[in-house]
């Protein structure tokens, strides 16, 4: 046989379409590296102390088409019923034209946070819509870019009703009208804190008793109250009024500012956003103008550029955890920007005379639908409404729950005797007959006359959405355009490397993202009975067992929305388990000087105190400053958090005996796992003594980050704290939830799980090596022109390094901002700046990117020291620079070029494409500008036209 | 009650979305064109005596999600099984990053074909890629950019084999081991053309009686033969070899261009394109570098811009039939460009090795199958195969059919006794298990050792796919990005306008593109039992109906895969009928000289004379003279061909004369459906006196262009023409087929579908008003500038309007491709460039365009006027001028600029975007230098540097 068969495997995702370079290319890279072999450099970098004894084994991975084989069988386990539960949740018709120009489009999924405004005006333009969307319907003048879920908004207004309210008292008063899960989300906030909640009845606040107090509206079982005398009262007493609102109703209900309202929150989803079982959606936060310096999360806002044209920028970003550190309230730091993208576009998609006509479609089909049930003899509740109604139906309860099953159709439980029903633009007349036939009216007095129940009161008199962008015209083809421009004017990983330290921003591959859109994992309602979500079951067990093998924990939660909240779930799970070993007096928790800002924020949170732990030069923990905190504090010791590999891209040979140090005090051990992907497969957190961790699914394990957001920060523990993990936020006897939905943000999980089925355990311990083989690379080709911070006892560097740009100030008046915005104009997103050393760049390339796109980006950062060195040794002006200029669009390119420096290399510096260039629409944008003048919605043209001047 | 209601219908896809302009936005062009609303317009357009009497109705019209639940239903009644029927059908694996980034992306779906190639460098890239792919796996040196299916390629390489033969031998043989269809197409081409088929075994081959043959390989039922001998024996018999090739068999085996064959046709579905119950798919055709001249299609190659730099664009132009008119051989003007780029990429995301790898994995699970079988005593045959066995089965043949059914896969029926079966990349062990049970083997002597059974003679000695390309770093970031930076080098719609008479690049909506991809649809093989596709069925007798309706027709053929095909099909039909009536001598064509140009070429192809017909000055047919050549011809009248309205954009009053003339003399009436879009819900062709026409449901039903295919171009047809029709493919005794499947391109038809569901009789009908009102609109705006070159009887132009562009030449030098050129940078695609009138530009809007963005395009057309009066008055230089030197690139604004007007003025001109601006890659392109020196493989890159000098 002279037939000659070949071992290369074509459906090896792992190897050839997740992991970067191919086999040859590494062996290039270990020539570079002097090293022989990828095992080799992991054995010079990961210390062996530290090293996991048994490989991970998850069998055999699957190709890709194995992969969507075992998807559909798990999907297919998922019942789609109409889900008419409310509670927050509700069906929607996401717009064709969104689900794939947006939601299926990696030019906007895998974006970064737009921190980097020149190269992200297209998203900040979309989250600007959505901000001034949100101002307008909730009547206020300041809206953020998005936050987690409403029930998370409700325990982050209710802190920033605290911060702000001059009023003394230490309770919260929250509407027993509110939805469950936002009740036991403020609960589980409030408690560490020391705020008493008093749950009640509007008519009983005691407006003198408490900071501020919360309203839903609708009510859970769909009243609709007029809180005007309420807000007056609170205000009355320096108190701060705060309405969580349905966006839907607000179309044509009156508004929270109307009612005069500070604080406004609520969620998104109806705006197009599927329910996927329970996220992600994003929530909004509206404040009056005299409370935005305190409000959490991100503001996009309008600033100008160099040449005094307008652009887009995060405002105040000075707020923010990772600025504020042991002083910050909120550890807020994700968006759900992809969502908050989406329902804004939804708004402008449908306008808001669109959105007036589905609101009143809904309303006009829940009176039908009343209708039929009075006229059979139901009493309804309440008397006016807009979609929901509860019905008392005595006995009848359980059989009444189980026709509508039987219809297709999810009803709401409301106690023993009463079923909730609430409409959305989803529902058809077939869906009224069905609810009919299951309360027993096989043919019900049917009334379609339009009516309306809405309180005369409550009707909104204002109008919304007067922006030019909510009413532009609605073709298709003009959206689709208008999609595609903002798109372009972004740089996303669908272009270019996004090296960013401490971000793990790798492939979010076509096959792991393509279920996400399958409606049976996003048709979903978050509290639909268990067997109707088996396919979710089985998914999040097979994935919550791979995750623990890969942390070496015994538990995990998949509650937490970000990674910050699973910072903050991991260190309440702590407390609880500590409170009910009756060491509830615990509360200094142990933190190094260069951990991630959201560390003492999340530790404020939970009502501990941080104690800084100095480092030593080479950026590792200082383990004498260590020892004594911990032997100072040892009563009251709760926990430690620490990173690993630290933030300074080093394997601290250390770190076990770090975490003996704390349990010998009787603390516990919190690893954050934000470089988990320098771990996968060669060392476990658990292992080394951790007893929780939080992991960033959407970092390491490929869940798309969305233009900042959605995130997964599920956390793993050990069993001793498994019970303490947090509890179903509709379960009253359970541990004190952190999300509005029991996991978080299911419908990102097939994201996650099809990555680790797909690359095996092998696969994924190679992506690890190979995330390190990348940093290293990057490491040794830009030696002699940028020193490398920090390295471990070989000269190796983690999965990152830092790259130390301080010098060149005083050399050449360079700053590190300058070289991160003359990487743009060579095609780059620039790495993590000043963090977590002020003055430095820290590069993560991760395992998927090519050695073409290493050299790429090395041969960039080498033209751009080149560059300075030509400002050092005067051959450059020290003004008139490529890099002071930074970036270059092409309006420079127009204009005179009255620049001692060329066309040419102003603008296509080694590493920018020539025919592909990208160039940042605008120059380079002026912070400070912006938050003197702070704009957070969509102006009217007219001030374009001013702010340019 | 204060409440008030709005009218406003939010899911009105018709009105808001499909049709551009809003109504406020058509009051004010109603006020430009003075008229008092559309009807008016509408009643001053389309002359009373050609309207249609009864309004089309459909029902209510359904909302983008009501659409998706019904396609869901409809979906549901397709049972997708395993196929396993071969025929040139397999299973294959569209990787995910494929399908997402090219199917999935109106970047790449909405393009037209690319005949301007400086805003089409992307997909010609994609394009050239396909091309190589094809010569090197062929081993020949010519490719062509895709045709219609491997059956009309066989058509189409015999009539090419007949234009290229020195042999004068008029008969043509054909390898009884043929694929049936391939068959069956090529005796209903042969027939008209007075060919004589011989279908036999290859060792019957009399070389010296044929021109040419055609030979199968592998074989239908498997067999592998080096057909060496065979293409010696033709070559001396100066006779022309043909082998339709498996290109993933090709892998393994010796390459026809080895064996000696002058043309390898064959299909690239399995690479990675749907099975889609059809279609689309993209076939190949290659050639030896002499025949080049002679081959059908478009051909991809290299040329240079005007700087002298590589570009892409359309080579050997001068072949088509819309230069050759009457002396057309082929009327072949659509590719299946969408799917070549697809088969191109599934190249280069493979490479050779991963090729080889796949196919020879297909090779050792039939050989694993194989062995079961024989050692159950199965008899095999053939002894050497690739993928593909057939076994005897004798009386059992009905009960091993069922059996597999009920293990969900379906086998091939062959001949009484015998059970095919083929393998494929999908195939996994549970299949052949499955396989063997369906043959009653509970437990197979599975030998799992790899083994080989292909004939050592036909093992491939050569390399292929070496070029750079295909052996990129396969990583899924990289390939992203390469697609990704593809795509924006090409202006598409989903930027831009694009006004093409004759083409209607109307929107290609989002709901109606997705259920393409469902696997419901796509994943259904052609040949599969009746029971199987029930869905397909539902779907294609209620778009039959609809369409029935809409044209007046009585019955419908979805065969044709394009409008030229169409037309071919349309006159085989009357050709039939008329044969049928004893008939057959009719063979003479009117068709006046504005037709289309697959007109006279389609006429040709059924082996009629061509006799044209003269236009009067208003471009309407003169109907004395074509009143006089029917006279002249009544014997001998086949038929005539006319465009309605014509093609100068003018409802001619006429039209019912024409066709009463023709009838009187004993002829048919085809009316060519390219403007179907004027017509829709106001006049049906069927009601004006046509016997046939033909549907682009590319243009007027929303399939998009796809850079140049895929297109359906069904035909309907009279009653008493039914029965002639194009015949099932493998039904022996049915009507001639046209195509490899029964029908057409199946895949593509929800699209069609979904269109007419959503907008119902009353859009439909709207749309054709509105795609009236904004031709007249931009025909109004650019009056004074531009001549309209022909109206109707009381001034209006139909859905399209040519401007006269043919003074600038005299009085400025300019040139309507200089326009063309300078319209790019405008941001828009040419209109439609010197037809039917040289020197002139046709426009067509659409009904999908907004007010604002025909404003745009007038802007840019009125200042482009403005440009040619500097020119004209002495202001402008007479070749340094914007015009002359467009389009203009981002090099240019690089470069010193030596030019006498500004770079703003040369690259913003109005109409420009200036942030989201779009920037041709290249300059000018130059055509003839592209002709001289023919490349359509992708050259080495040294070979790109020698171009540019």
């Amino acid at each position: 046989m002279t037939y000659d068969p070949i071992d290369y495997l074509p459906y090896d995702f792992a190897n050839r379409r997740h992991i970067g370079p191919s086999p040859a290319e590494m062996e290039d890279m270990f020539a570079v590296l002097g090293v022989d072999g990828l095992e080799t450099l992991i054995d010079e970098t990961v210390p062996q102390a530290i090293r996991q004894t048994e490989p991970l084994d998850f069998g055999k991975p699957l190709s890709e088409r194995e992969l969507m084989h075992r998807m559909r069988s798990v999907g297919a386990k998922n019942k789609v019923l109409t889900s008419l539960i409310g509670m927050g949740y509700h069906g929607t018709v996401t717009p064709p034209a969104i689900q794939r120009n947006i939601l299926e489009n990696p030019a906007w999924y895998t974006a970064y946070t737009p921190y980097q405004p020149e190269i992200s005006q297209g998203r900040l333009e979309a989250l600007l819509n959505f901000q001034t969307m949100v101002c307008d319907l909730t009547g206020l003048e300041i809206a953020n870019a998005s936050l987690l879920d409403e029930a998370t908004a409700c325990a982050e207004a209710m802190t920033m009703a605290q911060r702000v309210a001059k009023s003394k008292a230490k309770a919260f008063f929250v509407d027993e009208n509110c939805h469950p899960q936002n009740i036991a989300v403020v609960r589980t906030r409030a408690e560490p804190l020391g705020i008493e909640v008093i749950v009640g009845s509007p008519d009983d606040l005691d407006a003198a008793a408490v900071f501020g107090a919360l309203f839903q509206y609708p009510g859970t079982h769909g009243h609709l109250t007029d809180f005007t005398a309420h807000m007056d009262a609170l205000h009355a007493a320096k108190a701060i009024g705060i309405v969580s609102a349905d966006p839907m109703a607000l179309c044509l209900l009156k508004e929270p500012g109307a009612m005069g309202a500070d604080i406004a929150v609520g969620s998104t989803q109806r705006f197009g956003i599927p329910l996927g079982y329970g996220g992600p959606h994003a929530a909004y936060m509206a404040c009056r103008d005299a409370y935005k310096r305190a409000m959490p999360g991100r503001i996009v806002g309008i600033s100008i550029d160099s040449h005094g044209n307008r652009a887009y920028r995060l405002s105040l970003q000075t707020r923010e955890q990772h600025i504020r550190r042991e002083k910050a309230t909120s550890n807020v730091c994700t968006a759900q920007a992809l969502l908050a993208v989406m329902a804004g576009f939804y708004a402008v998609f449908h306008g808001p005379k669109g959105l007036r006509a589905i609101a009143q479609r809904i309303h006009r089909k829940t009176v039908r639908l009343a209708k039929g049930l009075e006229a059979a003899g139901f009493k309804i509740e309440p008397e006016a409404y807009f979609d929901t109604i509860t019905v008392d139906v005595g006995l009848l309860q359980r059989g009444v729950l189980q026709a509508a099953v039987r219809e297709g159709l999810n009803l709401r439980r409301v106690g023993k005797t009463k079923v909730g029903i609430s409409l959305d633009e989803r529902t058809r007349p077939e869906t009224i007959e069905a609810v009919w036939r299951a309360f027993g009216l096989v043919q019900a007095d049917d009334d379609l006359t339009p009516e309306y129940r809405m309180p005369d009161a409550l009707i909104r008199t204002t109008e919304y959405l007067q922006h030019d962008v909510f009413h532009m015209n609605r073709a298709e083809t003009e959206m689709m355009r208008y999609m595609r421009r903002l798109a372009d004017r972004d740089l996303a990983l669908d272009r270019a490397m996004i090296p960013l330290g401490s971000c793990t921003m790798k492939l979010n591959s076509a096959a792991e993202m393509m279920p996400v859109s399958w409606r049976e994992f996003s048709q979903i309602h978050p509290y639909v009975p268990d067997d109707q979500a088996q396919g979710y079951k089985a998914l999040i067990d097979d994935l919550n067992a791979k995750l623990c093998s890969i942390t070496g924990y015994d538990a995990i939660s998949m509650q937490p929305n970000s990674g910050a909240q699973g910072e903050y779930a991991g260190l309440l799970t702590i407390r609880d388990w500590q409170v009910s070993r009756g060491e509830g007096q615990r509360n200094v928790c142990l933190i190094p000087v260069n951990a991630h800002g959201t560390n003492p924020a999340s530790a404020q949170m939970v009502g501990w105190k941080v104690v800084a732990v100095k480092c030593d030069e080479q950026g590792s923990i200082d383990l004498e400053d260590f020892r004594a905190k911990a032997e100072a504090h040892s009563d009251a010791l709760a926990a430690c958090m620490i990173t690993y590999p630290s933030t300074h891209g080093v394997f601290e040979e250390t770190v076990k005996e770090v975490c003996a140090i704390t349990h010998e005090h009787g603390g516990q051990v919190y690893i954050d796992g934000a470089n988990l992907n320098a771990m996968v497969g060669l060392s476990r957190p658990g292992d080394l003594g951790g007893d929780v961790s939080h992991l960033n699914l959407h970092k390491t394990f490929c869940i798309p980050h969305g233009g900042g957001g959605p995130g997964m920060g599920p956390i793993g523990v050990k069993a001793h704290l498994a019970p303490h993990l947090p509890g179903h936020p509709l379960d009253e006897d359970g541990a004190p939830p952190v999300s509005a939905a029991p996991f978080g943000s299911p419908s990102l999980l097939p994201i996650s799980w099809a990555y680790i089925l797909m690359m095996g355990g092998a696969g994924l311990t190679q992506a690890t090596r190979v995330a390190i083989l990348n940093a290293n690379y990057i490491a040794q080709r830009l030696e002699g022109a940028y020193e490398v911070l920090y390295r471990g006892s070989q000269g190796r560097v983690a999965h990152e390094c830092i790259l130390d740009t301080r010098p060149f100030e005083k050399t050449a008046g360079v700053t590190v901002e300058d070289i991160a915005k003359r990487l743009m104009d060579c095609g780059f997103h620039a790495p993590t700046m000043s963090w977590p050393v002020a003055g430095t760049l820290m590069i993560e390339p991760t395992e998927s990117e090519t050695k073409a796109e290493l050299d790429r980006f090395c041969d960039a950062m080498l033209a751009i020291r080149e560059e300075i060195r030509d400002i050092e040794e005067g051959r450059s002006d020290k003004e008139m620079n490529p890099l002071k200029m930074a970036p270059h669009t092409m309006e420079d390119l127009v204009k005179d070029w009255d620049r001692p420096y060329s066309r040419e290399q102003g603008c296509f510096p080694p590493g920018a494409f020539r025919v592909d260039k990208y160039w940042p629409p605008v120059n380079r944008v002026d912070n400070a500008w912006g938050d003197r003048h702070l704009v957070c919605t969509c102006p009217p043209m007219s001030d374009y036209a001013e702010a340019a001047e």
